[in-house]
Parts: C-alpha cells; structure tokens; sequence
C-alpha cells in the first residue's frame, strides 16, 4: 500500500519534473530552491520563479509538515477534540503568473492529508488525498477552454468515467468569487477527501493524483508555446492587472489552501507566492460591450460544458 | 436621545464636509456620487475620488443598511438563534491611497449598529457604536506619529482620560497582519460596542463618535500638505506598492468591515474602494538593512507609545 514515504518522495520528484519542463519552455527563468523547516514539525522546498521570459512569477511549492492537530481543523474533519491526533500533510502546490495577458494563470495542487490519534503512533491512520487543476485566462478562449477541459476529462475516464463530472463541478464551485458572482477562471477540476474504500485501494487514488499531477505540463505548456509571442496593447496589459486583482480577491478571501497555511503559521512567503506580481483595482470597471473582456466576464460563469 | 434618524443625518453630513475638505486640499480631484439600494434593505451613497493632485484612489462612504439579523451575526452578537430580530448599521468609512510615498494611507470609520427583536418593533433595540482612526505610512516618520497620536489622544482625553489607552491598544491588536508579524501602520484608535451604561449616556457615546469623525480632517490634512510636493525616487514608488500588498492582505484577510460587508452581500465595488489601484508582491522582499525601508519595518510592531 502506497506509503507516507512513497507518497512524499513521488511529490517531490512531481516538483523537480514541472519545474524543469516549465524552465525548458521559458528559457530564460531559473527556479530558485529555498528550504524551510517548520517549527511545528517538518518543512518544505519552495522554489520560486520570477522574470522568466513567459513566466514573470510563479512557484512549484513542495511541503511536509506534521505535527499536533490544530483545533480549528477538529471541525472540519468531524474528529473527537477530546482525543489527541497527530497530522502529516504533504503535496505540491503551483501557480504561474504570466507577464503576458495571452498566456493564461494556471494552479494545481496534489496533496495527501493523514490524521492518526497519538494512542496509535506509527500506524496507518485515517487519511485522504485531495487536489486539481484549474485555468485562470485573462481573455477566455472557448477552442482552448475545450482543449484543457478534454485533457483533464481523459485523465479522469482513464481511473472511472464518474470522476471528471464531479470533480469539474467542484471546481466550478469552488473556484467561484462569491461577492463578484464570477468564477474566477474557467475551472477544471477540483477534488477533497478522497480517502480508501472496499471498492477503490488506496494505491489506485494514489495512481489517480499522481496522474492529475502528471497532466500539468500537457495541459499548460500549449498554452504557453501557442501565445507567448502573441503582441498586446497596453489596454490589454491593464486588463490583466484587473484579473490579476480577482485572483488576489479569490486566494485571500476564499482560498481552503491559502488559510489553512496562514492559520497553522506556514511560511507566508511560500503560500503567498500565489499572488502576482502586480494587480489592480479600480473602481466600478466595466468593458465595453461587445469587447473581448465583455465577453471574458460572460463566460466566467459555472456550468460550462466545456469537455463535449 | 439620539435617535436613529439623528445619527444618520449627523453621518450623512460628516461625509459630505470630509469630502469637502479632501477636495479643496488636493486642489484637482472631485468625489464621485453613486447612490445605491440592498436588496435586503436600505443603501449608501459611495463618494470615490480617482487621479486626484495628492489622491491617487480613495473613498468615503456613506451607507445606512437594515434587514433580518444574518444568522452569522447571531454568534458575533450572542444573541439566541430562537428569536428572530431586526438590525440597522449605519457608517461613514474612509480609506486614502495618495500617489506619492511619502504621504501615509489613512483609514476612518464611524457605525452605529442596532439590533431589534422582532416582536418591539418600533422601539429602541440594543446597540452599540464602534469607530476609529488608524494610519498606515509607507514610511514611518516618528515625528509625524506623535502628532498623529497625541491628536487622537486629545480627542480621546475631552471626553475620559481612559478611552485612548484602551483604544490605542485595541488599534494595535486589530490593525495586526499576523502572518506577516506586522501591524498594518503605526495604529491609531480603534473601539467596538460603545454602549449606553448608567454613567455614561447614548447622547455622550454619540458625541465621542462624532468627535473621532471630526479628527479625521486636522489628522490627515497636515499630513498631505507636508509631503504632497516632495519628490520620490522608483526605489521608493517601488516599495509603495509593496506596502499596499500588506494593505490589501489585511483588508482580505483580517478587516472585519470588508468581511461583514462581503457576507451580508453589500456593495461589492464600494466595500472593496479600499483596496489600493496598484499593488505588488515580491517573493521575498528583504530590504537592506538600515535602509529606510528597514527602519519602517521594525517600527511595525504593537506597543510602540506614540503620544508620549
């Protein structure tokens, strides 16, 4: 059965691939190694990209922390408060910002979570793997919204043909900023507490995350080749640090991942490299109607099917 | 005693002289004037000015809001969830975002906020007042936070010599970016449920409110026209948009006015006028040490005594 070790080694190899196939692609951005220990218990390797010829900031995070159950996540995981447990999380988190507007911001995240009461230190406990990837494009494109979405969908029909359906309906509502009533990108998919059962082994979640993980590149780098020479006028260029400004919106206010690293005192310069590098705000924006970024904000809407 | 309506008005007016004094001070920028409706119940009227001489972006808000208790409210309030009651807030907040460095970002906020058991209607509900005053510099001048300090302190001292110490302390605790282990700027005063009591009457809460709204002109006015025409390097416009990365990431994160505003489904545009026009985040950023930026950075922190 898939272990704590295999689970984390394979993670940290995930890292060293993306980052090398992204670095490839740019050209010109090195990715930094910063690691980090956490005073809880366990760390991380942060590595950061910045002024890349595509990617003008972005991060393939890799963590392992453990440590005592912090109280607030006794709610969320239904567990007893009057027992102690210890936690082991461990996962790969990226997100890329693009110096252009053509080129879309991407995130993914794989991640396995274990909780085993201190009575039965060393034994297997309850645990689940959570993850998935999603495209924020400044300007959405509906022939490559069609494309990633297939992708992710194959990757899903490979493991169960139940998976892409629900988990692209997560991410739907997921990735949804409330307050502005538009979805932050046009999602993709997003899965939590996918935990062993009779019916499916632990090994084959296993394999499962490993393969959304594995789709990162196939699902981006096109995207990259396809529009990094595009040119762009200035207009287009404020239009990003808007979007930009969304993302920012969504990570601080909504974001599971980013609170859950703020409030259990993870290194805030890791879990903050997901915002860009620079965003915007101004007041009461509106496109003009009929324009591109019109049209962008009317298709920033859940339920889009975009995999048929 | 004041009654609901009179507070409103008194709010309505200190909007419309702050706007006053703000415009006559920049010289070129003019507020905004959108009215606006909840649907659950009452509205505002959001003043916004934009590419003023000195106000980059800045807002002042009026708004007077009412409607069913929302259940979050229940908990913040302790009152039970059996009873179904009313509430009215009412407010005036301001944020400034000046386009040069040297002049500090300013926050003040007035609310009244009463809550009515359904079954009263008509009558006067419990309620409370809250407010305050806070300054963030992009770089801190010890000079400049004593006077601001030693304002607000004889705001405070004219009505009981014990308000300012307690106020400043909440201001500390609040205005506290805790992943960043900094305070937002150099505090100020900060209160929360001023209620009546046997000593001290509604009339004298309202007209301590009133005086902190007051302040906000001779707080800010000496500022801006002290550091409106200096000159400042990219070096310095550079680190600028970094502190306004830390306003944004408080007022996300932390600021219970833009959470309470988002939750109860307010003005999304208005609540969020409080965010800077431009941003940045820098993976890393360490400025050199004994730098200016340095400096700032270690006068963050709670419990520096100001007023002394």
């Amino acid at each position: 059965m898939s272990s704590r070790e295999e689970i984390t080694g394979s993670f940290m190899k995930l890292q060293e691939a993306i980052c090398s196939g992204l670095e490839q692609e740019d050209g010109k951005g090195r990715f930094s190694r910063d690691d980090w220990t956490r005073v809880g218990g366990g760390g991380g390797l942060t590595r950061a990209i910045t002024n890349g010829n595509v990617l003008e900031k972005g991060c393939v995070n890799f963590s392992a922390v453990s440590g005592k159950l912090p109280p607030f996540l006794y709610k969320e995981t239904g567990l007893d408060e009057k027992h102690p447990y210890d936690f082991y999380a461990t996962g790969v988190s990226i997100v890329m910002h693009p110096n252009t507007p053509h080129v879309p911001i991407i995130h993914m995240n794989v991640r396995y979570f274990e909780v085993i009461p201190l009575s039965e230190a060393g034994k297997q406990g309850i645990y689940w793997f959570g993850g998935g990837i999603d495209l924020t494009p400044h300007y959405v494109v509906a022939e490559d919204a069609k494309v990633f979405h297939r992708l992710l969908k194959g990757t899903c029909d490979r493991h169960h043909p139940g998976l892409y359906p629900e988990f692209k309906k997560n991410a739907d509502d997921y990735f949804f900023i409330r307050h502005r009533n538009e979805t932050r990108g046009i999602g993709g998919i997003f899965f939590d507490k996918l935990a062993g059962s009779p019916s499916v082994t632990k090994d084959q979640r296993f394999a499962f995350v490993m393969d959304v993980g594995q789709a990162f590149l196939p699902a981006y780098l096109p995207l990259v080749r396809k529009y990094r020479d595009m040119p762009f006028s200035e207009a287009e260029k404020q239009w990003q640090y808007l979007r930009r400004g969304r993302y920012v919106e969504f990570n601080l206010v909504y974001d599971r991942g980013t609170r859950f690293g703020l409030e259990t005192n993870g290194r805030t310069e890791s879990i903050l490299l997901s915002l860009p590098p620079q965003a915007q705000w101004t007041y009461d924006h509106r496109p003009e109607p009929g324009s591109r970024e019109a049209e962008t904000l009317e298709l920033l809407q859940k339920g889009h099917d975009w995999a048929v």
